[in-house]
């Protein structure tokens, strides 16, 4: 019983054009489009290491200022997807949607959103990245749960799918592993903020994990990689647009990343804001896209028909305890302390915890989302960069919120005095603020499906 | 008596500010302006083997798109042309001039320049590259010459600038080897034609050669790189401005390259033709290139204080033998076979000349000179690369020629008649006759001074 498939791309005898590197390079920098066997062709040779990486690097920043075509997106998509393997969950019989995030500061949705669908019927077969500038990763967050197992086989993880209905692991080597070194190429080279590259990558990695459905949470502003409203709305269309012409069902949601998402910033603390959820409570803002990315994923999956009974589903298995009993079993399934569940104070704890004084009366502002997040991973990480559960910030007071001098702007969790003075600076300096209530920022600033 | 100055960079201890290779890569991208600190770290780490090409190779894409402004350009050209060995002329009390040209199908101007140069009193410290895709190199067509080093050392080659006035030799590797290692690079990355980078090759390398000033042909048109007129006048002006802000004279000249210059290409065809023009006579186009950049390079020199006197000083060198005489000087200081000047029958002659016969009646319309360049190669060069010195044509019609259906439009010179069909397909393919007479191109299309 092979879980993953061996659906692998023939490599060399495809190669019957042979192109030089750099004709193809030149045609790209000139504003051509490519055809589905040179878009093969550089995939096949970046997989047998022919093609040499300063050539690469020359083609993405061509495609970088060029871009793509939807067509060749989908087609650069399909063979990166096509060069690893692609997991196979035809033996799970519940609709498989899969949620993808740009990732944002404080975002524990995934941790929300994975037991909850479960709990509607909906399988996410969630594979995760590691951590990114600004951006702990779900696998961080869950690492900090004693004993929880981000590493199971791939097998074990579709039994548990089937079984259990949710799981998170790591992202396999195994998966897209051209993506992987041309990602790794990117990040040194300027080229990852490339719309098609971008869209291409998250095709391929997810949709080669075996959903029928894409989810995709697009955040802007200065908690994200994406400073740009435009630039993100661009990004959501071109991957729904690229979704669909690959035929899988996509819908993304453009969303504020100006602040920290929820009321805690670290590893402990937001897993801890994610069981508050579970439980019905919980922080506005992050209810509020948890809620809208559930609906999306019911609908997507065919559970729900309309907008309304979707909203009801989402609703009434958090409300109901099912989607916490989710968590709960995806937990224990993986072999982590299920205690911490009942008891959050089984979590790691910090030793000192104070507060971040308002400097002077106001309403909060802005908050700079990446420097929050600066500043949590210099409380959380040595120099030899061992990680401490324990440290985060908590109680944030979000953009709108009216302070008195001294009042806290949060809570700073921490084990390492040392380390103190320019974290505090970091967060400090984090905020702006000012005599007039501000216009808060709109949650969700576009639906693109 | 060092003949190349030691005039190194210092290297290491100048990389005080530290700046990430993608940083950079990310400035350049987003169309931001690199400071001098920025360049000489770039250069030095590309000296030091610390920036991988991978990083080089998307940092010259992007510049291809975002470009460098003059004052960029300029401590490019200079910090590379630093990287290596700069030739001290100090000796040679004459002007020193360099000529550069992108390079042209036919062109053997540099072949008359040098000599003419000199008899007019004026040293062209002349250091040439290798033959480039359409373009035969100078040394190529001067190995013609039995007996003739292009090799000589670089005290001998200043020695002889010194004695003679005239000397050709091959591009030393101790000159600039930044911009070698990076014009590598380009070749195979689509980033040759960045007018910022030939601007900082060309200066980087000619000024390394020890010259107070540089006349530029820069060539447009079906047999150079640069296929479009205005590409050709922004290339030389950036030359120009670029030039200027080293404190050097510089003039460039946009020439038409849409048909071969002269009636030959091929390398002892064109040595001959050169020899001809050096006897004061040889092909209208010719003569009148030779006179355009001779007058610029008298005139840059301070030989010749106005237009009227450079002309009457550059006719006179050519018409009474001394610039043939220098011509004669030169081979025989470099070892060459001065008997081929007098009897050029001596040198290499092709066992069989035939006809490209005109297909029909008409005017020549057009003349792919690329694809001229590309049958020449094919008669000359063996599967194992080595070149023969007799194959080529000769007795080119030009564009506005009238011919006779069966009147040939020019002679094909050729040893092997194994590779003779795929040449004369190339060849036939190359003209347009048309019914009406077209009107000629204008050579030299704009100055830039």
């Amino acid at each position: 019983m092979p879980a993953a498939e061996t659906k692998k791309r023939a490599a060399s005898p495809r190669k019957t054009i042979r192109p030089s590197y750099s004709y193809l390079i030149e045609k790209k920098r000139d504003g051509n489009e490519f055809d589905k066997d040179e878009i093969r062709f550089i995939v096949d040779s970046i997989i047998d290491n022919e093609m040499p990486q300063f050539q690469q690097a020359a083609l993405a920043m061509a495609i970088f200022f060029q871009g793509m075509s939807a067509q060749e997106t989908a087609v650069l998509a399909e063979e990166m997807m096509l060069s690893g393997e692609v997991v196979d969950l035809s033996r799970i019989t519940m609709p498989k949607v899969e949620k993808y995030s740009t990732g944002g500061v404080g975002d524990k949705t995934s941790l929300v959103l994975v037991p909850l669908a479960a709990a509607c019927g909906v399988v996410m077969p969630s594979m995760n990245g590691i951590d990114e500038e600004m951006i702990i990763s779900t696998l961080r967050k869950l690492s900090s749960i004693p004993g929880f197992d981000v590493d199971i086989s791939l097998e074990r993880f579709t039994d548990q799918l089937r079984d259990v209905g949710c799981a998170i692991i790591r992202q396999r080597a195994e998966i897209a592993p051209v993506d992987n070194a041309l990602y790794q190429l990117r990040r040194e080279t300027g080229t990852v903020p490339s719309l098609p590259l971008i869209t291409g990558s998250v095709l391929s990695r997810k949709l080669a994990q075996g959903a029928d459905g894409l989810v995709v949470d697009v955040k802007w502003g200065n908690g994200s990689f994406i400073r740009d409203v435009e630039q993100a709305k661009q990004l959501a269309r071109s991957i729904t647009r690229v979704g669909r012409s690959m035929k899988k069902r996509c819908v993304a949601l453009v969303t504020d990343m100006n602040q920290p998402l929820g009321d805690s910033v670290g590893t402990a603390l937001e897993v801890k804001e994610a069981i508050q959820l579970l439980k019905g409570e919980g922080p506005e803002d992050l209810k509020e896209l948890v809620l809208k990315l559930g609906m999306e994923i019911v609908r997507l999956a065919g559970v729900a028909g309309s907008t309304l009974s979707a909203k009801q589903a989402v609703q009434r298995h958090l409300q109901n305890g099912e989607a916490l009993a989710k968590f709960r079993e995806m937990v224990v399934a993986q072999g982590g302390d299920a205690d911490v569940i009942d008891h959050p104070e089984k979590l790691p704890t910090a030793k000192y915890v104070r507060k971040l004084p308002a400097p002077k009366r106001g309403y909060v502002h802005t908050i700079n989302a990446g420097a929050i997040a600066r500043g949590v991973q210099i409380l959380s990480q040595d120099s030899d960069g061992n990680w401490d559960h324990a440290c985060g910030v908590s109680e944030i007071k979000k953009v709108g919120t009216q302070v008195k001098q001294g009042e806290p702007l949060m809570m700073i969790h921490y084990n390492d005095e040392s380390r103190m003075e320019a974290a505090l600076e970091l967060l400090r300096n984090a905020y702006r603020l000012a005599p007039k209530r501000p216009t808060p920022p709109d949650l969700v600033v576009e639906r693109v499906a």
